[in-house]
């Protein structure tokens, strides 16, 4: 009898995707096999398929890409006790190795150990089907889209720079960059608590779409400065100069988080004015223990996710869904849903 | 000529409080005088109305009562210039010395030279006119009433319990009792971000209330047990019990805050519990910091003070708010208008 | 060819110990294993040996005790890599599952899946060999003995106690009880910069040893009543009253860490001051990430361990080393050196 | 009768220092009187000295400079309680305002009104009595020297930087530039537990110095590079360079505290490391609540300040003691002593 068969968006080389069978993987030990229902499309996916590769990271063979995926477990591995066939999950895509001192500490996002769903040399999501240790597999509740469950990846992505900046009740945040992470980090700035939300970027739809979503102040930076007094900077937006700009309108103490990256390894950044106002800099490399949070927040309607969804493809289509952002400056995020037989329009 | 005078509700014993005239109050230094607008009673001021006194805090002579007042700026003494004669504010009623130790680390709240309206040998704000430190009067928006910024006090009590136990986005908090306090500590934890918001309480009326502002479970002490795995307890109605029983639902590493103060100095507490699951246990002692956060949650409709409003009365009715929640136990917040004429129904 | 064998000393029942030859363990996939240089005697395992349980931990079959060791790798299961045999090691003796809630979070002290030498079941280091996950034993300096190795474990409970009461430079610590734990907490407490260090007991000589090791105040409980105002308290005694009059000696804001466990489930404590106060409470299971620290501090002489040590005995000697604490009050710490052909003075 | 007279060496123009007869200060309410016994001359008054001018902070009249003092409390002004006359104490030199938004929050070293010992334009501490608010007069015991009592400023802002870097026990830690503030965040770090201690500069009487303070390593950055993995930099150079090696020294999670001012308001900075690495970055501007912690250190031995000093210069002698860092490389720390009649030696 043929072993049982999954569809996979393989990247083979930068601009080269092609929709390819591959063997059903078996989930090892305490892993749950996972029919994915619905996968992002984050700018991560878009590089490695534009250029092959992410600083260090270089795709050297075949790669099946996608890390926000949330799906339906339908096979348990050996060991595997915490999800029943049936269940609807979110995946959270980095596995670390849960021993080394990073692991110990809590800050596992860091373990250099980590297995990254769509990062070299792992596969990702953009197939029929995935297999991932049960502890990152999480319930979403009825209530949940698998929509809104692929789109908790990002979400944690806001909500990890806002528990960096500690991000409370009533506080002033500036969020520049109206993409879909700076968009998911005003929504999850605006659930911890903040009440002054500005948010930049040069596109006025996306400013439009920010104020649908909480933003109580929308910056149009090709025509407007930024100023004011802000707890917070999340920056989200990969810009320098967004970043300079935003340090510059902190109150003292203020702390900025750099959560976008740009295409330079430095930056020039005022020194002396983190000194003697002594704000705080760090940056957002995924997020730890934020996933039950993120989608709890989902769940009790605290954050729109659905409201990203500008783009609806098929499995077949994955290459489309990586190139609308290129071809559309209004796109804002394109899903992939592997069981939908084509692509639909957004509603 | 006369000079100018004010009226106030002025407690010369247990349980007998006189409407007097008095000389209106002169600001001192950077101080303003402020026209009261609305003052909510509390449960201390019903303490020292009905005994005379709370611990080691004794009323000795004529004493005003109220601290949770609002009101529009009629005066400015020497000095003062961050307020304009007409401004609206809320009062925060402590001023601390803001040079010892605790004034210095943040912990003004611990200040020993704290002069706090209301509490002996300092008259408070159930009278026509008040005066503060200018630092100490907040600007109210245009939306937030006078009612609600009363309540900004007592809304802080319950923001100051939530930062202390450090509530975050997703949360599970545990409340236990609805009175004014547990109410706001109940919005406080949502604006934070708790998603799974429990309140316990033995009136249904309350606990009716409670849902009406957010909490997703009601549990009617008198009939069932609390049980769960939360966060952090938020404990509210001064009751060993409560205290006892919501630190076994605590997660580990849980944090409970005993927020209402109960008749006994000594409590019986699951100190092994306390141990193994390294539970966190403190109380607050009024605020620090926090009316800033308070006004714009109120400002941005993240809580609904008003709400809690059940009865209104006018300073010659001070008296009657006074024993307002004993003569009707579904009370909640009774607010005195000395700018109204007499007492009105609630809406 | 007859399997190599390894002597144990075995808990049968309460009061009865017995050395007994067992296969040589085998290291299991990540696990070294490693030849015992020294264990010592933890107040713990003379509370199995004497109650055969400690609340709900019931030794149900036979037990090997003993959980604070230190001693050389002389073998390295599949995948090993993070030491050579021949190196010299500490272990931590509880290795966590590693996927848990409380494991990602950095409290993986308080996993559920532990599995920690010398509790029921798990057999510990009353033994010439053990095996361990090579992520849980920590390379010793030269300069560090094997009986110092073996101690590093209450060190880091005293470490872990420090942490929590987040004791720093300057700091007014008060240690209440001079046995084992309590003297390493205020070497510990003396090594993250308290300056000010009381502690008490009832016994002289262990107040003179404390002298020696750097308090700078010994309070005969006895005689005298503790007074002052500390930063922080911990509390290693079990004794509720030194928790009752440590919490009353704390500064406002203070953190008590309530370190010892005494015979009862329940404390009757003074919530009220807790409350008026801010005083935080809490308490230590185990500890989480300190191992390394606790090992650099004993390198560079920040700490001396092996001034605790009052008696050493051989392996066979293990029922004489869990009854040296009851059959001479000035005892501190007993120490099990396997390699030693019999028991020894101490110097 | 004419009134009575203190010296004073007055800034006038770069380079122009006159020693010149003032009328002695009145303490206003709550201050003391304080006759200065030493003074220790900082980077900034040099700076003043040569260039009247650091950044926005000019001098535009006649100055007295000095901030880093000790002496004995000579009069009281009104209301003024905490010392008695004939006491010895530490100044602390920034006297903020207490009430604005940073005072509150504990931050008073970023308020806004501060008023701050030879700033201008507040005369500051070369000169022989001086005016200070007696909640920013410390006691100095008995063992602590006028000297090492003026050396408390600059270790506060050593301590302070180890506290933005939360140093704790086992730490490593890489201070870089061995001038006094770096010699006394070496201190600080060792004191809060720090056991690895790296310290860079290009003088190698500098690095011996430090040796012989606790460094366990001592870099010459003009032979050999930074390498490590460490907790935290502590960057006390003013260099860039500096900075961007220490930053590139960092484990995952550390934090780098920018305490040294450059030349330049900029920096260009690896923006990508910090955020793979989630490092943070923060500077430091004077200090906060760290007095009592930094006497008590010097009082208990943990730190060595007068080790620091290498010239000593009466009060006519102070232009020869701001000069004397430019004169001799190996200079560390010149002391204005004004009630010595001329300069003398180090010992």
């Amino acid at each position: 009898m043929a072993a049982a068969a999954v569809r996979a968006a393989v990247l083979h080389a930068p601009g080269d995707v092609r929709l390819e069978e591959r063997v059903t993987p078996e989930p090892g030990p305490r892993e749950v096999l996972v029919e994915v229902g619905a996968v992002g499309v984050c700018g991560s996916d878009v590089h490695y398929y534009e250029h092959g590769r992410i600083g260090q990271h270089v795709v050297r063979g075949p790669l099946v890409l996608g890390h926000e995926a949330s799906g339906r477990v339908v096979a348990l591995g050996a060991g595997a006790s915490r999800h029943r066939v049936g269940d609807r999950v979110a995946l959270e895509p980095g596995v670390p190795c849960g021993a080394c001192r990073e692991c110990r500490s809590g800050r596992y996002n860091l373990c250099r150990d980590v297995r990254f769903l769509g990062t070299p040399p792992i596969d990702g999501a953009f197939t029929d089907q995935v297999a991932i240790h049960e502890d990152f597999a999480f319930p979403l509740p009825d209530g949940v889209s698998d929509e809104a469950g692929a789109l908790i990846e990002p979400l944690a992505v806001g909500l990890w720079a806002c528990r960096k900046a500690n991000v409370g009740p009533g506080d002033r945040v500036l969020v520049t960059g109206a993409g879909p992470i700076g968009l998911l980090a005003l929504q999850a700035a605006r659930a911890c608590g903040a009440t002054e939300l500005a948010i930049t970027d040069v596109n006025e739809r996306r400013l439009e779409l920010a104020r649908r979503l909480g933003a109580t102040r929308t910056i149009d930076v090709a025509r407007a400065s930024v100023e004011g007094e802000y707890n917070a900077l999340l920056e989200c937006s990969g810009s320098t100069t967004a970043l300079v700009d935003g340090l510059a309108a902190l109150r003292p103490g203020g702390t900025a988080v750099a959560v976008g990256m740009g295409p330079d390894e430095d930056a020039t950044l005022p020194l002396a004015l983190l000194q003697t106002r002594e704000l705080w800099l760090t940056g957002t490399f995924r997020y730890a223990g934020v996933y039950p949070g993120a989608i709890a927040l989902a769940a009790a309607g605290r954050v729109d996710l659905e409201a990203l969804v500008t783009g609806r493809f098929g499995l077949e289509e994955t290459e489309s869904a990586l190139r609308a952002g290129r071809e559309d400056a209004d796109a804002v995020k394109a899903m992939v849903l592997p069981r939908s037989s084509r692509s639909q329009p957004a509603t």
